[in-house]
């Protein structure tokens, strides 16, 4: 994996670059659709591929494992084999998921057993067998077991988490070096900047992660509740300290103006089931706002859904046929706002790129957060 | 609307026709896809259109009438403005689906007050409420409203309900021949013949709507829960008493067997929710046969759904990981088998159109229909 920055802001943090894998290249800043099963909900990778215009998808550990589980995945020749997606592909270390979504038995410093939230299954996850089941799914980017904290989280258990965060990944990393692909093309692992909303915690943090020197780096544990303005606090302290010439990866961010304010802080990669699962309830995205689809508001409202939007749903349906298709519970409707809120992110992403390399992002960014927030 | 008759089988009744509307022109026979809220569920308008390759599509007056409403759907300026389908649309009359689905409160020989489905509010269908609504939908072809009488029915009962579906006709014709499009392209209605399993009430309905000269014909009251070949018997018993030169609907058949035995009887028209539905549901119809996907031996599978199919989905996904997306209840799942089905239904229908042309369809029919329903 190569990183090379291309352009810096001189206003702000921001960067524009170019992330480079076996499976092709990345524009940064990029943002990462979610495709939790591996699949992005309500879309087919065609789509994903040639109308969103996607450059990388995330896929989840957690539930890859469960279902169908490394065996089936082993057998098709990875994910990208399995899901016809031949772009790269991240996964997460699927810490996050059973924290979330598991019930968790027992936590030790070896690791954690938990059960399957879908049969109820009992499992044992280690940080190496998180590194095994990511080189079985032949994600391009692997990333360390880690403990996201919860918000709030007391300073005492930040720290403890956060050291044993740090003594986790020496043992991913140990693991990762010691093993190597299963399908001929490069894996990188990415290390987790953890310690809750606490600023020495998270430079202690930061310190301890740049000292890997890994190929990539990513902060955890934010957006998980915490205000946004402390986010973007602890984003900032954690990107001073993390090395400029790595991609700096903030994960499960976040809205549109999460995502632009974050950008001028120094992210370089995005990820985040915000335009996916919003959009299946009815939450559109837009350049001049955002739209409760599903208001009565809409319902005789012919004109396009965006008149502006460069995807084919963008022009080819009304807002009141989508908000019918809503109301009436079809699955078109979560297919149309799946497509169109994705279109709208890749749409900003790519902005946010041309107008950092024109030079003129932070003024561009302070306008669109105010825009794109309001209630249309 | 115009219907030329262009080719006849020898060997069966089995006809190849070309149906003229003011949306466009339809190669009979012809499969149409049933879009009952104004979408075919989990299918792109687009997709309907390229990658399916559809010809018409059926929407439901009752669903349509309920949500969103005449009143939207006219400001709209017709169901094709509405959802932007620019083919020609086949609407039913409701009646149907108030059987089937509303909570009937009291049947006259005016019409039909029921319960809506949906909120439980109260409406009143009669034959002319039904001509209104389809007028308002702006639907090419306009069915009569008729009682589609259940399986089993007494004869006692079947005639009762036979002569009251010909006498609401007689109020269809005569208020559908007062009234004239709301958008200025021509509709037609097709009357229905009825009578349950009955032969001789089926020879004397479908003499009396014969006597009505309507631009097309259908049967209705079939495939809801008869044996095949009592199903076939009829089918048979009434193309041989409606009019050759017109084309002929039977309504809610059915598998593809079903549909190639009632081509050689002489039907030109089709309309089911099996391909939908049951898609919906893991049951893929392939030119080998029938595929349960969810079935455990497709676990690890990765050859592509059906290989020689003409549909992206066909060759762009392995079973192995569309079982996967059916176990993890991914919506992916449905709006693949969606595709996969009607592209493959309307292969079907190509196939028989061209083997009627080139003369040799009963020979081939009949392997087709052993090979097609065969289990894999």
């Amino acid at each position: 994996m190569d990183f090379r920055l291309t352009f810096r802001d001189t206003h702000s943090s921001a960067r524009a670059g170019m992330l480079t894998t076996d499976h092709g290249e990345i524009e940064t800043p990029v943002f990462m659709p979610v495709g939790t099963a591996g699949a992005v909900k309500a879309l087919h990778i065609k789509e994903l591929r040639e109308d969103v215009g996607a450059q990388i998808m995330l896929g989840n550990t957690y539930h890859l494992y469960l279902r169908p589980g490394t065996d089936t995945i082993e057998k098709a020749g990875g994910l990208h084999k399995f899901n016809g997606w031949k772009k790269p592909i991240l996964t997460d270390s699927g810490g996050y998921q059973i924290y979330s979504l598991a019930d968790i038995r027992k936590f030790t410093e070896d690791g954690v057993i938990f059960q399957s939230h879908i049969d109820g299954s009992r499992h044992f996850f280690t940080p190496e067998k998180a590194i095994d089941i990511q080189r079985s799914l032949g994600a391009d980017i692997i990333m360390a077991f880690d403990e996201c904290t919860p918000y709030p989280c007391d300073h005492h258990y930040a720290t403890k988490s956060m050291h044993r965060t740090h003594r986790w990944l020496n043992r991913c990393v140990e693991h990762f070096n010691k093993g190597k692909s299963f399908y001929g093309h490069s894996q990188s692992l990415f290390p987790i900047v953890q310690g809750s909303v606490y600023k020495d915690l998270r430079s202690q943090s930061a310190e301890y992660i740049a000292g890997i020197n890994a190929d990539g780096n990513a902060i955890g544990g934010l957006s998980v509740g915490e205000p946004a303005d402390i986010m973007y606090e602890i984003t900032d302290t954690v990107c001073k300290i993390l090395p400029e010439e790595k991609p700096r990866y903030l994960m499960g961010v976040g809205t549109p103006a999460n995502i632009l304010e974050c950008i001028s802080l120094g992210i370089d990669m995005f990820d985040c089931v915000i335009p996916t699962r919003n959009g299946r309830n009815g939450m559109l995205f837009t350049r001049n706002g955002i739209m409760n689809i599903k208001n009565i508001k809409w319902k005789d409202d012919f004109s396009p859904i965006e008149e502006e939007g460069e995807v084919f749903t963008d022009t080819g349906y009304s807002k009141a046929y989508l908000r019918h298709l809503y109301v009436s519970k079809e699955i078109l409707a979560a297919m149309i706002a799946t497509i169109h809120n994705l279109g709208f992110y890749m749409w900003l992403m790519r902005e946010a790129r041309k107008k950092i390399i024109e030079g003129n992002f932070a003024g561009w960014k302070d306008v669109m957060v105010k825009r794109l927030m309001q209630r249309l």
